[in-house]
């Protein structure tokens, strides 16, 4: 299949790599690829830059973000990072319309005047915006109305989203939320197909706030666990 | 021991009958007793009356909140709903002084004005105040800088918390977080004698927030399951 990833930053990146392995035509988008290829040193989280990572995974293409929507079969997965991704996206609706945007972001706002300083054992917890009475992937699908917009992958690290076995041999929970259930299940074959056994629908796209929301307890637990940055573990929900 | 377990609602009531079958001597603290005692009617909750409650386990005393927190060898469970615990709590701050504060509550606000529907699939989602940036863990624990305040318990039913085998064997996680390390012990004690095997300190009490916050991902489950209301379930954080 031709899937489209719109994001060039780490977590995008997992899925690039995961999908090109499993034999789908991956169509990267970014806001201009030339600008985007000409970078030479790591971005501000350390991530390489992106022409490396290109040319030891020859099966990605790189486009701007509606021509790697549009030339999608239908699957778009969203990583453009939180803070832009309403404006990023609304820019683009035209080439997401009828599409299924697969949306993984928390919406972090990395604010830090020393009136909000969020401080927490682990550093600087950003803040959520929106938060609690709307969640991020409510926005976009408000914005995006004529896409079918499913939240999902958001409640751990990329890393272990497209490598669930390599967590307690895959013995952990993926949730999906998102009122098409036609979107729904395309995202419940991707996840199956990265490996996923135990995925929990949890209804509507209301659920998002949930699923957002739970990034604090996640950063939590990475501490509780003694793992910093990037956490190597999941969540199951036992019944 | 003496422990004490401020409010007389369905949690607490949890509380009540575990620690009684555990052979401790449960000071109950309510508001006003003879008040409480008088009730014949199920609550807004549908809660029985505590008479019958109380006459059914006998080594339960009920006392104000003042008088049962005084009384206790040293810890105390607030099971004194959200919305109101800082004022409650603040109350006593004396016969508080020097003791360890479980807290489980979740801070909702049950406003259902028009302009706040927070409608969802499994009825209207409570809102939480504080959030993100503070927890009601925090605010109880600024208020009663005397006390050992733990955040525990809160990620799943009351029922379940004192009854871990009855899901999935017991092969779930239960969090605590505080900042002081006795009172997390005395926490951890009590919570291996209710049965807790895998019990994961979240460090400081900053690391309330995200457990008070998952009151959203925890509903959603519930929903997902098919459990609107009770839910009979817990998260293993899978390594």
């Amino acid at each position: 299949m031709k899937i489209a990833v719109l994001g060039t930053g780490g977590g995008a990146r997992c899925h690039i790599a995961k999908l090109g392995e499993l034999g789908h035509e991956v169509l990267v988008g970014t806001r201009e690829p030339a600008v985007t290829l000409a970078r030479t040193e790591p971005d501000m989280m350390g991530t390489p830059p992106l022409a490396g990572f290109l040319a030891e995974h020859p099966g990605a293409q790189l486009h701007t973000f509606g021509d790697a929507a549009a030339a999608s079969d239908g699957v778009v997965i969203n990583g453009i990072d939180g803070h832009n991704a309403v404006r990023a996206l609304s820019a683009i609706a035209d080439q997401l319309a009828g599409k299924t945007l697969i949306d993984y972001a928390v919406p972090f706002i990395y604010r830090h005047e020393p009136e909000h300083p969020w401080p927490t054992p682990w550093g600087i917890m950003p803040k959520l915006e929106p938060v609690d009475t709307d969640s991020l992937g409510e926005r976009i699908q408000r914005a995006l109305p004529r896409t079918k917009v499913v939240k999902s992958f958001v409640t751990q690290e990329q890393s272990t989203v497209v490598d669930p076995k390599s967590v307690g041999g895959g013995e952990h929970t993926m949730f999906v939320a998102g009122d098409h259930e036609d979107a729904k299940r395309q995202t419940v074959d991707l996840l199956t197909s990265y490996g996923w056994t135990d995925i929990l629908d949890l209804g509507p796209l209301v659920s998002a706030r949930g699923m957002e929301m739970y990034a604090h307890l996640h950063s939590a637990i990475g501490f509780g666990l003694g793992q910093r940055f990037g956490g190597h573990f999941g969540i199951k929900v036992v019944r």
